[in-house]
């Protein structure tokens, strides 16, 4: 097993015995990341390219669903330690990480050569709200190293035609999520909104678009509730959490 | 009370003893219209422009909440019939009802005149699904005198800055709705999708934008469900079918 250094901890994923290392200074992931993991109906064949993996834990999870993924990252600490991740689960052969930045996809990937993309992108322009003073945790959460469009643009570099992104984001940004996203040729398909409770406005929305030509057809699908009135969690947020 | 010819039918609208007359060779209101009515938080004062107003329902039902609504309608037929409906229920004062077509919308008002414009246009384009042979259910249905642009074009050119667009239609055209509010530069702020029970996928969306600078920030409501698992109306339909 990995050796442990600094303010590092590891937690067990909840599937199959597989484990991650995550770095309290850095970023740990959340609730976004597993939902976005189990957004996609994958399939065995798929070839998934993960932008800005952080730790790795989007290809730990889906890691037995598709046949290979690539998992990008710009922050090299990050990137080591999601290697150590992919080696500590016994995955070297089914996950590839890189150190690189998703603004030069040219210099990380051939064009459209992945089925799927996944990401789970900083939420904020670099503009608003506070940044976090530890860099790991504001690179993660504000748009410092790479905006939306930039994003959406290595995406769509990455993608065969046909091809389909999967992504998580906040409902406050749906406007220019969509306008990037037409911007770049892609066709929205599938629109999951997440709310805190039966209740409550949405605070996480769920995305699947497809890379292709012709007018889009959008399916938005029941929104996925977080917690029973008592604060209890939902039998699907359970199902997910545990499957 | 007016007289009734042919196919005309007159219908309790179930709030304050307000009737309205429809043909059913044209086109009868649907719930979609009743939704898009109690969807604005409407102010007394508001000077209000619908757009495609059909037998003037939606004037008839958000007549008590504002100060004055201009209803233009392109069917000579139904707009007349939107003035007798309006002269029924002795609202003459209060909405104005006027023949003309909304893809010129210079030559039926001013520009930057309107605190709100409320529309309930054509869900479907012209090239797809079939086509009503009744020419009124036709151009109701299907953009065949009005496209989405047209109706969003006619929208921006009647608010002032800071008025706001109500909206109903359908969550498969999402993608193209959000892209020509953005390209006619409204700010996407509410969104709120209509799903027929709590675990169907929405088949209606209202939405509120307004004409200003800036960034957006949407927020997406709580679905409003229409039936429970029984069929029968859930609370909050009914609350708006009877207040």
């Amino acid at each position: 097993m990995s050796e442990l250094t600094g303010n590092e901890r590891i937690d067990d994923l909840g599937r199959g015995g597989r484990y991650i290392i995550q770095n309290t200074d850095e970023f740990c992931f959340g609730v976004d990341a597993v939902l976005l993991a189990h957004f996609p109906a994958w399939h065995s064949g798929d070839s998934v390219l993960d932008l800005g993996t952080g730790t790795g834990v989007i290809p730990l999870l889906i890691a037995d669903e598709v046949r290979h993924i690539e998992a990008v990252e710009l922050n090299p600490a990050l990137a080591e330690l999601a290697r150590r991740n992919v080696a500590l689960n016994d995955l070297t052969d089914k996950i590839t990480v890189r150190q690189g930045d998703l603004r030069q996809p040219a210099d990380i990937y051939a064009a459209s050569s992945f089925d799927r993309v996944i990401v789970n992108p900083p939420y904020y322009p670099a503009g608003r709200g506070k940044i976090n003073p530890r860099a790991g945790l504001a690179m993660a959460r504000h748009e410092i190293t790479a905006t939306l469009a930039d994003v959406i643009r290595a995406a769509r570099w990455a993608l065969r035609y046909g091809g389909k992104l999967s992504m998580v984001h906040i409902p406050s940004r749906l406007q220019e999520i969509v306008a990037e996203l037409t911007s770049h040729r892609f066709r929205l398909q599938r629109l999951r909104f997440v709310q805190p409770t039966a209740t409550k406005a949405a605070n996480l929305l769920l995305l699947e678009a497809s890379v292709g030509m012709g007018h889009s057809t959008v399916e938005i699908l029941p929104p996925l509730i977080m917690r029973e009135p008592d604060g209890t969690y939902t039998a699907e947020l359970q199902k997910i959490y545990t499957k």
